[in-house]
Protein backbone atom coordinates (compact mmCIF):
# COMPACT_ATOMS: atom_id res chain seq x y z
CA UNK A 1 0.00 0.00 0.00
CA UNK A 2 1.95 3.20 -1.04
CA UNK A 3 -0.96 5.71 -0.57
CA UNK A 4 1.30 8.32 0.66
CA UNK A 5 4.39 7.00 -1.13
CA UNK A 6 6.70 9.02 -3.11
CA UNK A 7 9.10 7.40 -5.71
CA UNK A 8 6.91 4.65 -7.09
CA UNK A 9 7.86 3.12 -10.88
CA UNK A 10 5.92 2.40 -13.14
CA UNK A 11 7.20 -0.79 -13.00
CA UNK A 12 5.23 -1.20 -9.77
CA UNK A 13 2.24 -0.04 -11.49
CA UNK A 14 1.77 -2.71 -14.14
CA UNK A 15 1.66 -5.87 -11.64
CA UNK A 16 -0.15 -7.11 -14.58
CA UNK A 17 -0.82 -11.27 -14.80
CA UNK A 18 -2.48 -11.37 -17.84
CA UNK A 19 -0.96 -10.61 -21.48
CA UNK A 20 -4.35 -9.17 -21.98
CA UNK A 21 -3.75 -6.11 -19.43
CA UNK A 22 0.02 -5.50 -20.73
CA UNK A 23 -1.94 -4.92 -24.29
CA UNK A 24 -4.54 -2.57 -22.87
CA UNK A 25 -1.25 -0.83 -21.16
CA UNK A 26 0.43 -0.25 -24.52
CA UNK A 27 -2.44 0.64 -26.40
CA UNK A 28 -2.67 3.15 -23.29
CA UNK A 29 0.71 4.86 -24.01
CA UNK A 30 0.33 4.60 -27.67
CA UNK A 31 -3.08 6.32 -27.65
CA UNK A 32 -1.17 9.08 -25.39
CA UNK A 33 1.96 9.31 -28.06
CA UNK A 34 -0.89 9.99 -30.65
CA UNK A 35 -2.32 12.33 -29.52
CA UNK A 36 0.69 14.28 -28.12
CA UNK A 37 1.84 14.33 -31.69
CA UNK A 38 -1.67 15.21 -32.94
CA UNK A 39 -1.80 18.40 -30.59
CA UNK A 40 1.82 19.21 -30.85
CA UNK A 41 0.89 19.42 -34.89
CA UNK A 42 -2.23 20.99 -34.65
CA UNK A 43 -1.77 23.63 -32.32
CA UNK A 44 1.39 24.86 -34.49
CA UNK A 45 -0.17 24.31 -37.62
CA UNK A 46 -2.92 26.83 -36.16
CA UNK A 47 -0.17 29.39 -34.51
CA UNK A 48 1.21 29.56 -38.56
CA UNK A 49 -2.13 29.83 -39.87
CA UNK A 50 -2.92 32.38 -37.34
CA UNK A 51 -0.07 34.63 -36.83
CA UNK A 52 1.06 34.61 -40.47
CA UNK A 53 -2.40 36.43 -41.92
CA UNK A 54 -3.05 39.54 -42.38
CA UNK A 55 -4.86 41.01 -45.47
CA UNK A 56 -4.85 44.96 -46.37
CA UNK A 57 -7.45 46.73 -47.93
CA UNK A 58 -7.61 50.65 -49.06
CA UNK A 59 -10.28 52.98 -47.92
CA UNK A 60 -10.40 56.32 -50.41
CA UNK A 61 -6.68 56.04 -50.65
CA UNK A 62 -5.58 55.08 -47.06
CA UNK A 63 -4.41 51.78 -46.44
CA UNK A 64 -5.55 49.54 -43.70
CA UNK A 65 -4.44 46.12 -42.29
CA UNK A 66 -5.99 43.34 -40.45
CA UNK A 67 -3.75 41.30 -38.44
CA UNK A 68 -4.34 38.95 -35.58
CA UNK A 69 -3.14 41.58 -33.48
CA UNK A 70 -5.91 43.67 -33.78
CA UNK A 71 -7.74 41.09 -31.63
CA UNK A 72 -6.08 40.22 -28.33
CA UNK A 73 -7.98 36.84 -28.26
CA UNK A 74 -6.23 36.08 -31.43
CA UNK A 75 -2.93 36.82 -29.64
CA UNK A 76 -4.08 34.59 -26.78
CA UNK A 77 -4.83 31.61 -29.18
CA UNK A 78 -1.45 31.92 -30.74
CA UNK A 79 0.23 32.19 -27.52
CA UNK A 80 -1.67 29.31 -26.00
CA UNK A 81 -1.13 27.26 -28.76
CA UNK A 82 2.15 28.27 -29.51
CA UNK A 83 3.31 26.95 -25.97
CA UNK A 84 0.64 23.98 -25.92
CA UNK A 85 3.14 22.95 -28.92
CA UNK A 86 6.18 23.43 -27.41
CA UNK A 87 4.81 21.54 -24.07
CA UNK A 88 3.11 18.52 -26.29
CA UNK A 89 6.69 18.37 -28.16
CA UNK A 90 8.62 17.50 -25.45
CA UNK A 91 6.25 15.34 -23.87
CA UNK A 92 6.25 13.31 -27.14
CA UNK A 93 10.50 13.46 -27.16
CA UNK A 94 9.49 11.57 -22.89
CA UNK A 95 7.18 9.38 -24.47
CA UNK A 96 9.46 8.33 -27.42
CA UNK A 97 12.41 7.53 -25.06
CA UNK A 98 9.77 6.04 -22.33
CA UNK A 99 8.86 3.24 -24.89
CA UNK A 100 12.42 3.00 -26.48
CA UNK A 101 14.31 2.43 -22.83
CA UNK A 102 11.09 0.82 -21.52
CA UNK A 103 12.62 1.01 -17.62
CA UNK A 104 12.17 4.98 -17.64
CA UNK A 105 11.75 5.72 -13.80
CA UNK A 106 7.99 7.19 -12.89
CA UNK A 107 7.26 8.05 -10.13
CA UNK A 108 4.86 9.84 -8.36
CA UNK A 109 6.13 13.49 -8.25
CA UNK A 110 6.86 13.41 -12.00
CA UNK A 111 3.39 12.11 -12.49
CA UNK A 112 2.12 14.53 -10.21
CA UNK A 113 4.30 17.23 -12.65
CA UNK A 114 2.99 15.37 -15.63
CA UNK A 115 -0.40 15.78 -14.70
CA UNK A 116 -0.53 19.21 -13.67
CA UNK A 117 0.76 20.20 -16.61
CA UNK A 118 -1.53 18.58 -19.01
CA UNK A 119 -4.57 19.88 -16.89
CA UNK A 120 -3.01 23.66 -17.30
CA UNK A 121 -2.77 23.13 -20.91
CA UNK A 122 -6.52 21.88 -21.31
CA UNK A 123 -7.88 24.31 -19.33
CA UNK A 124 -5.73 26.89 -20.94
CA UNK A 125 -6.28 25.76 -24.88
CA UNK A 126 -9.98 25.66 -23.81
CA UNK A 127 -10.26 28.89 -22.60
CA UNK A 128 -7.93 30.08 -25.28
CA UNK A 129 -10.29 28.51 -27.85
CA UNK A 130 -13.28 29.41 -26.17
CA UNK A 131 -12.83 33.98 -26.06
CA UNK A 132 -10.87 33.03 -29.78
CA UNK A 133 -14.30 31.55 -31.23
CA UNK A 134 -16.57 34.33 -29.42
CA UNK A 135 -14.03 37.05 -31.01
CA UNK A 136 -14.41 35.47 -34.54
CA UNK A 137 -18.32 35.04 -33.92
CA UNK A 138 -18.34 39.21 -33.54
CA UNK A 139 -15.98 39.95 -36.33
CA UNK A 140 -18.16 37.17 -38.46
CA UNK A 141 -21.90 38.81 -37.88
CA UNK A 142 -21.47 42.27 -35.46
CA UNK A 143 -23.53 42.91 -32.67
CA UNK A 144 -26.13 45.03 -34.04
CA UNK A 145 -27.36 46.15 -30.49
CA UNK A 146 -23.48 47.25 -29.40
CA UNK A 147 -23.27 49.04 -32.75
CA UNK A 148 -20.16 46.72 -33.75
CA UNK A 149 -19.70 46.15 -36.97
CA UNK A 150 -19.49 43.36 -39.17
CA UNK A 151 -15.72 43.05 -40.57
CA UNK A 152 -15.01 39.79 -42.27
CA UNK A 153 -17.31 41.25 -44.87
CA UNK A 154 -14.04 43.60 -45.51
CA UNK A 155 -11.26 41.05 -44.65
CA UNK A 156 -13.11 37.92 -46.07
CA UNK A 157 -9.26 36.30 -46.90
CA UNK A 158 -7.98 36.98 -43.50
CA UNK A 159 -11.06 35.74 -41.42
CA UNK A 160 -11.09 32.26 -43.53
CA UNK A 161 -7.40 32.13 -42.42
CA UNK A 162 -8.05 32.50 -38.95
CA UNK A 163 -11.37 30.12 -39.31
CA UNK A 164 -9.13 27.56 -40.54
CA UNK A 165 -6.51 28.29 -37.48
CA UNK A 166 -9.63 28.10 -35.36
CA UNK A 167 -10.41 24.93 -36.91
CA UNK A 168 -6.77 23.28 -35.85
CA UNK A 169 -6.73 24.95 -32.44
CA UNK A 170 -10.67 22.51 -31.99
CA UNK A 171 -8.72 19.84 -32.46
CA UNK A 172 -5.83 20.23 -30.81
CA UNK A 173 -7.71 21.18 -27.86
CA UNK A 174 -10.06 18.02 -27.84
CA UNK A 175 -6.83 15.80 -28.22
CA UNK A 176 -5.53 17.66 -25.11
CA UNK A 177 -8.15 17.00 -22.81
CA UNK A 178 -7.67 12.82 -24.35
CA UNK A 179 -4.11 13.64 -23.42
CA UNK A 180 -5.08 15.47 -19.78
CA UNK A 181 -7.36 11.69 -18.99
CA UNK A 182 -4.64 9.50 -19.98
CA UNK A 183 -2.17 11.25 -17.56
CA UNK A 184 -4.53 11.63 -14.90
CA UNK A 185 -5.57 7.61 -15.20
CA UNK A 186 -1.41 7.57 -14.91
CA UNK A 187 -1.20 9.24 -11.54
CA UNK A 188 -4.16 8.18 -9.83
CA UNK A 189 -3.54 4.64 -10.83
CA UNK A 190 -0.12 4.50 -8.65
CA UNK A 191 -2.61 4.94 -5.46
CA UNK A 192 -3.60 2.50 -3.27
CA UNK A 193 -1.57 -0.40 -4.63
CA UNK A 194 -1.47 -2.82 -2.26
CA UNK A 195 2.03 -4.04 -2.29
CA UNK A 196 4.96 -3.22 -4.90
CA UNK A 197 6.28 -5.43 -7.64
CA UNK A 198 10.19 -5.24 -8.74
CA UNK A 199 9.07 -5.64 -12.60
CA UNK A 200 10.58 -3.22 -15.05
CA UNK A 201 9.30 -1.69 -18.33
CA UNK B 1 -5.96 -6.99 -9.73
CA UNK B 2 -8.88 -5.29 -11.37
CA UNK B 3 -7.90 -3.71 -14.18
CA UNK B 4 -10.51 -4.49 -16.48
CA UNK B 5 -12.67 -5.45 -13.84
CA UNK B 6 -16.40 -3.03 -12.98
CA UNK B 7 -18.73 -3.61 -10.04
CA UNK B 8 -15.61 -2.77 -7.76
CA UNK B 9 -17.44 -0.78 -4.79
CA UNK B 10 -15.28 1.92 -2.74
CA UNK B 11 -15.55 -0.69 -0.15
CA UNK B 12 -12.43 -2.01 -2.48
CA UNK B 13 -10.79 0.73 -2.37
CA UNK B 14 -9.45 1.94 1.03
CA UNK B 15 -7.40 -1.14 1.91
CA UNK B 16 -5.71 1.05 4.18
CA UNK B 17 -4.12 -0.54 6.82
CA UNK B 18 -3.02 2.96 8.58
CA UNK B 19 -5.09 5.48 10.84
CA UNK B 20 -3.79 8.46 8.63
CA UNK B 21 -4.76 7.09 5.45
CA UNK B 22 -8.76 6.95 6.28
CA UNK B 23 -8.40 10.21 7.90
CA UNK B 24 -6.61 11.43 4.50
CA UNK B 25 -9.95 9.80 2.93
CA UNK B 26 -11.82 11.55 4.49
CA UNK B 27 -10.51 15.21 3.75
CA UNK B 28 -10.48 14.13 0.50
CA UNK B 29 -14.21 13.28 0.32
CA UNK B 30 -14.54 16.66 2.84
CA UNK B 31 -12.78 18.53 0.50
CA UNK B 32 -15.07 17.46 -2.42
CA UNK B 33 -18.26 18.24 -0.60
CA UNK B 34 -17.63 21.75 -0.14
CA UNK B 35 -16.23 22.37 -3.56
CA UNK B 36 -19.08 21.11 -5.01
CA UNK B 37 -21.81 23.32 -2.41
CA UNK B 38 -19.06 26.17 -3.56
CA UNK B 39 -19.69 25.38 -7.12
CA UNK B 40 -23.79 25.04 -6.83
CA UNK B 41 -23.77 28.43 -4.76
CA UNK B 42 -21.62 30.07 -6.90
CA UNK B 43 -22.96 28.88 -10.12
CA UNK B 44 -26.45 30.07 -9.00
CA UNK B 45 -25.21 33.37 -8.17
CA UNK B 46 -23.90 34.00 -11.61
CA UNK B 47 -27.13 32.90 -13.03
CA UNK B 48 -29.43 35.64 -10.95
CA UNK B 49 -26.86 38.26 -11.05
CA UNK B 50 -26.26 37.78 -15.30
CA UNK B 51 -29.94 36.89 -15.77
CA UNK B 52 -32.04 39.37 -13.70
CA UNK B 53 -29.37 42.17 -14.84
CA UNK B 54 -30.64 45.35 -17.03
CA UNK B 55 -30.39 48.77 -17.31
CA UNK B 56 -32.59 51.55 -19.32
CA UNK B 57 -31.36 54.15 -20.75
CA UNK B 58 -32.60 57.53 -23.20
CA UNK B 59 -31.36 58.35 -25.95
CA UNK B 60 -33.66 61.41 -27.52
CA UNK B 61 -36.33 60.55 -26.22
CA UNK B 62 -35.78 56.36 -27.85
CA UNK B 63 -35.48 54.16 -24.67
CA UNK B 64 -32.93 51.53 -24.77
CA UNK B 65 -32.40 48.75 -22.69
CA UNK B 66 -29.34 46.54 -22.14
CA UNK B 67 -29.78 43.13 -21.49
CA UNK B 68 -27.73 40.01 -21.24
CA UNK B 69 -29.46 38.50 -23.84
CA UNK B 70 -27.63 40.99 -25.90
CA UNK B 71 -24.56 39.22 -26.21
CA UNK B 72 -24.36 35.50 -26.82
CA UNK B 73 -21.29 35.24 -24.17
CA UNK B 74 -23.30 36.22 -21.51
CA UNK B 75 -26.26 34.33 -22.38
CA UNK B 76 -23.91 31.10 -22.88
CA UNK B 77 -22.72 32.10 -19.10
CA UNK B 78 -25.80 31.85 -17.75
CA UNK B 79 -27.05 28.25 -19.41
CA UNK B 80 -23.62 26.81 -18.21
CA UNK B 81 -23.93 27.77 -15.43
CA UNK B 82 -27.25 26.64 -14.71
CA UNK B 83 -26.74 23.41 -15.76
CA UNK B 84 -23.28 23.51 -13.16
CA UNK B 85 -25.75 24.74 -10.18
CA UNK B 86 -28.20 21.93 -11.12
CA UNK B 87 -25.70 19.34 -11.21
CA UNK B 88 -23.44 20.23 -8.73
CA UNK B 89 -26.56 19.81 -6.36
CA UNK B 90 -27.59 16.62 -7.53
CA UNK B 91 -23.64 16.14 -6.75
CA UNK B 92 -23.92 17.38 -3.31
CA UNK B 93 -27.07 14.86 -2.22
CA UNK B 94 -25.50 12.16 -3.73
CA UNK B 95 -22.30 13.05 -1.22
CA UNK B 96 -24.10 13.74 1.60
CA UNK B 97 -26.31 10.30 0.99
CA UNK B 98 -22.59 8.65 0.62
CA UNK B 99 -21.00 10.09 3.37
CA UNK B 100 -24.18 9.85 6.08
CA UNK B 101 -25.31 5.82 4.71
CA UNK B 102 -21.68 5.19 4.54
CA UNK B 103 -22.17 1.84 2.23
CA UNK B 104 -22.85 3.49 -0.69
CA UNK B 105 -22.36 1.27 -3.77
CA UNK B 106 -19.65 3.16 -5.93
CA UNK B 107 -18.78 0.94 -8.66
CA UNK B 108 -16.81 2.07 -11.80
CA UNK B 109 -19.72 2.87 -14.12
CA UNK B 110 -20.86 5.04 -11.10
CA UNK B 111 -17.28 6.74 -11.02
CA UNK B 112 -16.78 6.75 -15.03
CA UNK B 113 -20.25 8.58 -15.41
CA UNK B 114 -19.20 10.94 -12.57
CA UNK B 115 -15.48 11.48 -13.60
CA UNK B 116 -17.34 12.50 -17.18
CA UNK B 117 -20.06 14.60 -16.10
CA UNK B 118 -17.21 16.40 -13.83
CA UNK B 119 -15.04 16.78 -16.96
CA UNK B 120 -17.72 17.83 -19.05
CA UNK B 121 -18.95 20.45 -16.55
CA UNK B 122 -15.45 21.79 -15.84
CA UNK B 123 -14.27 22.37 -19.07
CA UNK B 124 -17.76 24.00 -20.48
CA UNK B 125 -17.92 26.08 -17.40
CA UNK B 126 -13.93 27.19 -18.56
CA UNK B 127 -15.15 27.58 -21.67
CA UNK B 128 -18.24 29.97 -20.85
CA UNK B 129 -15.98 32.40 -18.66
CA UNK B 130 -13.29 32.64 -21.19
CA UNK B 131 -16.39 33.75 -23.84
CA UNK B 132 -17.53 35.83 -21.36
CA UNK B 133 -14.90 37.71 -20.41
CA UNK B 134 -13.75 38.23 -23.75
CA UNK B 135 -17.23 40.22 -24.17
CA UNK B 136 -16.75 41.86 -21.20
CA UNK B 137 -13.04 43.13 -22.27
CA UNK B 138 -14.87 44.40 -25.78
CA UNK B 139 -17.57 46.07 -23.67
CA UNK B 140 -15.13 47.77 -21.16
CA UNK B 141 -12.31 48.92 -23.56
CA UNK B 142 -14.18 48.83 -26.97
CA UNK B 143 -11.55 47.42 -30.32
CA UNK B 144 -10.77 50.86 -32.02
CA UNK B 145 -9.69 48.92 -34.69
CA UNK B 146 -12.75 47.25 -35.61
CA UNK B 147 -15.16 50.12 -34.66
CA UNK B 148 -16.41 48.41 -31.78
CA UNK B 149 -17.19 51.23 -29.12
CA UNK B 150 -17.55 50.80 -25.50
CA UNK B 151 -20.77 50.36 -23.89
CA UNK B 152 -20.33 50.24 -20.54
CA UNK B 153 -19.60 53.78 -20.47
CA UNK B 154 -23.21 54.07 -21.20
CA UNK B 155 -24.57 51.04 -18.94
CA UNK B 156 -21.89 51.81 -16.16
CA UNK B 157 -24.39 49.75 -13.79
CA UNK B 158 -25.61 46.78 -15.84
CA UNK B 159 -21.42 46.20 -16.82
CA UNK B 160 -20.96 45.79 -13.40
CA UNK B 161 -23.67 43.68 -12.15
CA UNK B 162 -21.99 41.43 -14.83
CA UNK B 163 -18.55 41.48 -13.38
CA UNK B 164 -19.69 40.51 -9.91
CA UNK B 165 -21.61 38.03 -12.11
CA UNK B 166 -17.96 36.62 -13.70
CA UNK B 167 -16.60 36.82 -10.79
CA UNK B 168 -18.81 34.63 -9.14
CA UNK B 169 -18.30 32.43 -12.07
CA UNK B 170 -14.34 32.83 -11.88
CA UNK B 171 -14.65 30.99 -8.37
CA UNK B 172 -17.26 28.39 -9.57
CA UNK B 173 -14.92 27.41 -12.30
CA UNK B 174 -11.88 26.82 -10.34
CA UNK B 175 -13.98 24.68 -7.44
CA UNK B 176 -15.21 22.98 -10.66
CA UNK B 177 -11.63 22.14 -11.82
CA UNK B 178 -10.41 20.95 -8.02
CA UNK B 179 -14.04 18.63 -8.06
CA UNK B 180 -13.17 17.48 -11.82
CA UNK B 181 -9.23 16.53 -9.95
CA UNK B 182 -10.71 14.71 -7.36
CA UNK B 183 -13.39 12.52 -9.35
CA UNK B 184 -10.30 11.53 -11.43
CA UNK B 185 -8.64 10.44 -8.07
CA UNK B 186 -11.55 8.73 -7.55
CA UNK B 187 -12.21 6.67 -10.72
CA UNK B 188 -8.31 5.91 -11.49
CA UNK B 189 -7.30 4.43 -7.99
CA UNK B 190 -10.24 2.02 -8.29
CA UNK B 191 -7.45 0.60 -11.27
CA UNK B 192 -4.21 -1.49 -10.71
CA UNK B 193 -5.88 -2.76 -7.21
CA UNK B 194 -3.70 -6.38 -6.15
CA UNK B 195 -7.21 -7.43 -4.08
CA UNK B 196 -10.21 -6.79 -2.60
CA UNK B 197 -11.26 -6.31 0.68
CA UNK B 198 -14.36 -6.47 2.09
CA UNK B 199 -14.66 -3.28 4.07
CA UNK B 200 -16.94 -1.03 3.47
CA UNK B 201 -17.54 3.01 4.57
Amino acid sequence: MSYLGVGVSPGNVPVYHGTSLKVIDRRVRLAELVLRILTCGLALLCVVLVATDSQTKEFFSIQKKASYTDLKALVFLVVANAIAAAYSFVQVVRCVVSMVRGNVLYNKPLAWLIFSGDQAMAYMTVAALAAAIQSSVFAETGQPELQWMKTCDMYAKFCNQVGEGVGSAVIACISMVGVSCISAFGLFRLYNNKGKSDARW
